[in-house]
């Protein structure tokens, strides 16, 4: 198997639907639809949900059934990224390549298509429940808002912005990035363990899995913004020291955080591979591909 | 009944159960419950869920069991709120009498914390549907999130904005203040209707009359922005002309305005008076409330 294949047919299979999902007209508003379409179409590797994708398939599970979801999952990123963006926030002009949500719509719309994205994962959800009524699917939705809230990503985000230009205890940085960046892969996983209703000790190893495996997805990223290609990357590099950003690479140096990212590898590897009744080598594979990404 | 006393205990019942919930701790991110605590707390008539809280009691519903409901709406309301005042959008500085909340934690906090207060919404509504799992459960938060949304509050804002310093047309103008303003109303409603198994004939009429509550109740605020006074509605009055927004009074007149406030409030009592096997006195008084407030 090569993994870059499989993500490739996921990502196009996740674009199509979330395109068909924002086949949507407003007659009196329709320039939040552009700018919610714009953020949506800017590509990006769509890793989350891929991830999911890729635990439904190793269950067995017919994935259409559940691609909403998947989506789902991609606008909540989708909207983390447009508000993160903003001036009032990180400032940046640039993402994947293309101007940034506000750089073309303007910070109120941009600010109102975050909002909007992020309520309109929360519609597909509840018609999701509706149309799959059982309490798995109750079980997915409110682990995927738990990692999305204040126990999760917008909590690792207030935490790693209170504390640009200021020094922070290796606790306080771990927590930035488990939630930060973890927390909504970890959510990837464990919403489509549940609608696979995979065992509980399957459960847990997919857990473990995505928590290291997030992790060295933000250590990766870290090193990244220091020794990546800019054009590679589609992004700016450098700003995480411009805006006092602490990184792992800040805390422990280069070498030292590559020690760290490997072991965060090898443990997702570990916690994988204690499935042994599914066929789980995608994730293995994954594990091994962000441990190496050069962009 | 003095709807005031009961809009009063409602009020007091909302809001200690609010604090509640708030009751959180973070150690790396306390600043964001901060923040959402002190536009919670910031006040207001609590009308929407106190809307919600007294269609359960028309129906004899015991309201303690779907409190948790009515203090979404609420967090709903105040995230729309933190996130319409921010500098990129409507910039106001006081709000209820109060700096707003960007003015005290900062713009990035501020939007962080609206993002915070929608997606903890959802969260508790998935919590909520746990603990409650029958499909109502989920009819009433899928009412609540489209109404949230593109489909309702967001695209009214959106074209609030987008229309600023401009003619539009009435049914624009409709199209702003049923979205913008009813369609949260309408929520409150329609989900407690859902929570107590109101049959489709009264749903029907909890519709319309949150409809035209909500659309006299915008009228109303637009005409008090030009003739209410500033010290007891707490906040700036004039700010509807300065911006350019498209008001009632703006495209009708002041003494047209009015006419058409009392429409939506007779609508509203005709509407409400269809349920006929209830006690809906609280809704006819509330409606002439709202048509004759003074701020």
């Amino acid at each position: 198997m090569d993994i870059k294949n499989v993500m490739q047919a996921d990502k196009k299979l996740i674009e199509d639907r979330l395109m068909e999902l924002m086949n949507i007209n407003l007659t009196y508003s329709s320039k939040i639809l552009d700018s919610m379409r714009y953020s949506l179409s800017a590509g990006g590797k769509r890793i989350r949900p891929c991830i999911f994708v890729e635990v439904l398939k190793s269950y067995n599970i017919d994935v259409k059934k559940y691609l909403d979801v998947a989506c789902v999952i991609e606008m909540i990123h989708t909207y983390s990224l447009i508000h993160d963006d903003l001036p009032a926030m990180d400032n940046d002009t640039l993402r994947r390549g293309k101007p940034t949500n506000h750089m073309v719509y303007g910070d109120a719309i941009a600010i109102l298509a975050g909002d909007a994205l992020l309520n309109f994962a929360y519609e597909l959800l509840f018609k999701f429940i509706k149309n799959n009524f059982q309490i798995n699917s109750v079980k997915a939705c409110e682990e995927i808002s738990n990692c999305a809230g204040i126990y999760g990503m917008i909590g690792g985000q207030v935490s790693d912005i209170i504390n640009e230009n200021k020094d922070i205890s290796s606790g306080n940085l771990e927590y930035i990035h488990e939630n930060k960046t973890a927390k909504l892969i970890i959510a990837s996983m464990v919403s489509a363990g549940y609608l696979a209703n995979a065992d509980e000790n399957d459960m847990e190893h997919l857990r473990k899995y995505a928590y290291n495996l997030g992790m060295a997805f933000q250590i990766s990223d870290d090193i990244l913004d220091i020794i990546g290609n800019e054009k590679l990357l589609g992004k700016s590099v450098g700003k995480d020291v411009d805006e006092g950003k602490n990184t792992y690479p800040k805390y422990f140096g280069i070498e030292k955080s590559k020690e760290k990212l490997n072991g965060y590898v090898n443990s997702a590897i570990d916690e994988i591979s204690e499935i042994k009744d599914k066929d789980m080598s995608f994730f293995a594979q994954l594990a091994t591909y962000i441990g190496n990404r050069k962009y």
